[in-house]
């Protein structure tokens, strides 16, 4: 049994927030995995640098100079700032990208329709080192990953941060009971968008459609939603959706998706 | 039987010269790891963020901004280049901070007389987690480790990457046999640093002392021997101090100090 725990912008950019959150998350009993993305950091590298950041359809193009952005405030700045942090919480968190151990292999996006640049697609569920994975939590280790994957022929790439825990708890469910956490700055998935107290409990994967022709999943909630229906079908116990505050023993578990 | 190579800034700001040593490395037979510095990217990377580096008696302080930028470009951009190269070379790289399972601990050097700031010291002989290294190679995976290591408390701190290839090496001697190869960009040590053709072979570490007497070893070279020196004083087998293209089977090995 193994939960893999991610973390977004929401947590990384706020210092009080992220210390809060690795105490808690080092708490966790049980074998656990990080997974985390970036934040503002990167834009803010990006302007000290007098990059613009390049934009199509509200995405960002990662080009060759935000690539190394990227690279150094993902799998160095941020990944290594984490690491730290669970060290002192007497975690042993060891931090990899997608390239460390061949841990995580993607392909690059296809330049047609839009060229999104050094961006890696999860192509297969083969994808994954689980053997790295397993052998590391195996000797108590808790792996820290960061969202920078590579094509195996010495490309890094861009990676949806989402999409990176999503592979890696799928790669992990031949061997054991897998658990997706996916932590945003909301309680779960409300049934009114207006009032924090309507969380769903439990939402079955057969009952996705109907919420989201019922508008209750709507917006930036649809991706995460696809992206934990996609998990429970390919083996993950459950997915949680949940308030990276209430990570930690005894608190509001947020929508659980099975 | 370990190979421990360490490269600094005259391979890694160059690459050409980096894709030919990740190519010859990864041709080496045996278990290996290797251990990296910085380049001419953190100082191009602080210009561009408009940061002036600090200087005491030639030797950069480590601030809070610099650090930061250190973590990044060490432990971020040039840790997972070197990985992915190596990858695609069918090396199975994994790229390590000190910090990542509590590789290498360190203490931050004292503020008085000098305050160099957030600078780490190895103290003792127990500050490596060869547990880690030794299980990483027996399973296949060549560690790439960065300058960059931890205080256990949370504090990451920049480190001098001789330093952290000599310490990683005395950490490994107990469970193997242990040989250091520090590339420059010379042949070895030359009697006559104007002939290039004057390569001393081997240098046993009693005769160090009569060398530097004579002006032999001098000038940048003397902390490259020292360290050599403590090294094999502390169990490993043999130093060799090498010109990084040389790197590879059959090839010129330097002058070797045991």
């Amino acid at each position: 049994m193994i939960n893999v725990v991610k973390i977004g912008g929401n947590v990384i950019d706020n210092p009080d927030e992220l210390q809060k959150f690795v105490q808690n998350f080092s708490s966790l009993s049980g074998n656990k995995i990080l997974v985390h993305g970036g934040g503002k950091e990167a834009t803010k590298l990006s302007k000290s640098m007098g990059l613009e950041p390049r934009m199509i359809n509200g995405r960002r193009v990662t080009d060759a100079d935000t690539l190394n952005i990227v690279i150094m405030i993902y799998a160095g700045l941020i990944n290594k700032r984490i690491v730290s942090m669970l060290q002192s919480c007497g975690c042993n968190a060891i931090g990899l990208s997608g390239a460390d151990g061949n841990l995580l292999t993607t392909v690059r996006r296809p330049p047609e329709p839009i060229d999104y640049g050094f961006v890696g697609d999860v192509t297969d569920g083969n994808c994954v080192n689980s053997a790295l994975l397993n052998d590391l939590v195996n000797a108590g280790y808790t792996p820290v990953i960061c969202a920078i994957t590579h094509d195996g022929n010495g490309q890094l790439l861009n990676t949806n941060a989402d999409t990176v825990a999503s592979a890696i708890a799928t790669g992990l469910v031949q061997t054991q009971k897998v658990t997706l956490t996916m932590c945003f700055e909301l309680n779960g998935v409300l049934a009114d968008v207006n009032d924090a107290e309507s969380l769903i409990n439990e939402i079955s994967i057969d009952k996705v459609d109907i919420l989201k022709s019922e508008g209750i999943i709507s917006g930036g909630m649809i991706p995460k939603i696809d992206n934990a229906v996609n998990a429970v079908k390919r083996g993950v116990a459950e997915v949680s959706i949940v308030n990276h505050k209430n990570i930690g023993a005894g608190k509001c578990k947020g929508t659980i998706i099975r």
